[in-house]
């Protein structure tokens, strides 16, 4: 693991690296920011103008676009924080990543499948892409994580970045770590160090891991594990039981990815911001946790609550519980992950939320 | 890392093998608890009976020993819990020891030292110690554990056990793990496995790792990192930033612990209860944190806290803190351990709280 003080050396092309952030919700306005900062301190390195991507919408009968070029904010996903000027909100992926040499994916998971169609053929074959896409893609009983998706769909050498990163304090320059995790070889260090410069400051420190597969299913089955964690909150089991949850879960996860991925390390679950550290705060604060909390003491089923918790939207949780459960039963593994077995079996199969412990 | 299910062997010898517990605090009693539940339920291996030793005080006129002989139950200790009836208080270390071939030591660490000159030469020498003491001993400049005091005061071999273990909690069976850190070799093993068998329950699960060092060190510096974590939520940082410094801090329990004592594993830190696990709940929880929490938004001294707070005893945590820097400061390692060092200055040197993560 690299440290985040580790300084990126300079690209050999003279060329200054024009920089595009596919995607504007919260964390990708959040990111953005970051991203328009540092291009503007490092304009030895990047072109300060940044495109970003917008899927555009009506604002008070205003494009989103437009209101986010003329206050420099996006109202609608991070209000109250102001973006850098150079920033500049595009409503086309295309013209957003045309020519561009960095592409930074952060959007919602359902959209990367008709996006990557979008930019196919259309992105600069150089060019390197970071994956800060939630979750993973499951299709045909198989789980792939969204950098690879990129990857193969781009032809572009696509790294992950995910930690303890709740986007509104990233964007109030509250101290926090994250972590890429980049391909093996000189090109993906490379990579990592342009990254990191993109993204390193003083409060939002940046740590390297040669692990794309590991740092991406941090960020997929902390929820699973933010769901049991909501149970012990449920249940009053205390603190210990909380913690126990935790532990046990981290180790699951890091089996899990190893037994199923290449080349993953056991030290980004154990060490890294995308591990232990993201873990803690999704079972800390998180719609996860809340919504298995309120599991367990309303009694109500998981798509009532998100229809009176989370207006409808799914939980990421159970949804990826179900996901790696279908996974590892049709390789006969399932009883291999007991706790990723009972959040399952808990949230699905009506099993007795007390008996979240009993073959741990 | 043995998995807690891991069934400890019967002892060769045909004789039933004692127990007894020297300390009858929050944490001794509840441990005497859980000791004699198994201790009747494993009656093939150990001697029903258990003996615990309780610092004879009087209350309401009794004496505590009567009062727990004669209702089981510790009312100024662990009030509320019933303890086995054959778990049995007397007055005396030695006479609790006499005859023992376990022994559990489970006392404030003030304490260690008169009980052990008092215990010399009359403990079985082929008996086996765990020490649940919390702290390191520090003296002449030395940093030292527990486990090594006794097993260096009595000549019998001691492992250690720690973990995320709030005592109320495990003294109402709620689900919890702990871990014993035991010696190399077959010996080492051996007494790992009957402590095993003589603490773990269906809700009280015992992981066992060759790392007595570890063990003991993950539960004096964890404290340190609480007062970091604390220090965060005093400043509103948020939870990024509070998973971050328990993140670092981990990190530098493990090289602190790597660096100046022989035999540590990384795993300890990253994958037990000892280690992640007990650092959540301390972190979560508990009055390292929570004085701390109250240091930054009070702005009053800690001793001044300490009074306020804990009726006047001394928080472990900032006094491990200047242990801690004292030693790496006659090695001129302090700036190595940049969190360890912002800890000490701002309880000791009246450094801004707010630079906390400045040299991280």
């Amino acid at each position: 693991m690299s440290s985040s003080s580790a300084p990126a050396s300079s690209p050999s092309a003279a060329k200054k690296l024009k920089v595009a952030i596919i995607g504007s919700g919260n964390w990708g306005s959040a990111i953005a920011r970051i991203a328009g900062i540092n291009t503007e301190r490092h304009s030895d390195v990047f072109e300060k103008d940044v495109l970003m991507y917008v899927y555009e919408e009506e604002i008070k009968g205003k494009k989103l676009t437009q209101i986010i070029n003329e206050e420099h904010e996006n109202p609608k996903y991070l209000p109250g924080v102001k973006l850098p000027a150079h920033v500049r909100a595009v409503p086309s992926a295309t013209e957003a990543a045309q020519g561009a040499h960095l592409l930074v994916f952060v959007l919602p998971h359902q959209f990367i499948g008709s996006v990557c169609k979008e930019l196919k053929g259309k992105v600069d074959p150089s060019a390197r892409a970071i994956s800060m896409i939630k979750g993973v893609d499951v299709r045909d009983g198989d789980i792939r994580i969204f950098a690879d998706v990129i990857e193969e769909a781009l032809g572009v050498d696509c790294s992950a970045l995910s930690g303890a990163n709740i986007a509104n304090e990233v964007a109030q320059d509250k101290f926090s770590e994250t972590t890429i995790g980049h391909r093996e070889g000189e090109r993906g260090r490379e990579s990592a160090e342009l990254f990191f410069r993109l993204f390193d400051t003083k409060t939002f420190k940046v740590g390297m891991i040669e692990d794309v597969a590991g740092v991406s299913l941090c960020g997929a089955l902390k929820n699973v594990v933010a769901i049991a964690a909501g149970f012990t909150d449920g249940l009053g089991w205390g603190d210990n039981a909380k913690a126990a949850v935790m532990r046990i879960g981290l180790m699951e996860m890091k089996r899990f990815s190893e037994e199923f991925f290449k080349g993953v390390k056991p030290e980004t679950f154990t060490e890294t911001s995308a591990g232990i550290a993201d873990l803690i705060t999704t079972c800390m604060g998180g719609r996860n946790r809340k919504c298995a909390e309120a599991f367990v003491k309303t009694g109500k089923p998981f798509d009532q609550l998100e229809k009176e918790l989370l207006n409808g939207q799914k939980l990421q949780g159970t949804e990826t519980a179900r996901e790696v459960h279908e996974f590892l039963k049709a390789r006969g593994k399932v009883d291999e992950y007991p706790l990723f077995r009972a959040v399952y079996s808990i949230a699905y199969e009506g099993f007795d939320v007390q008996d979240l412990t009993s073959k741990l």
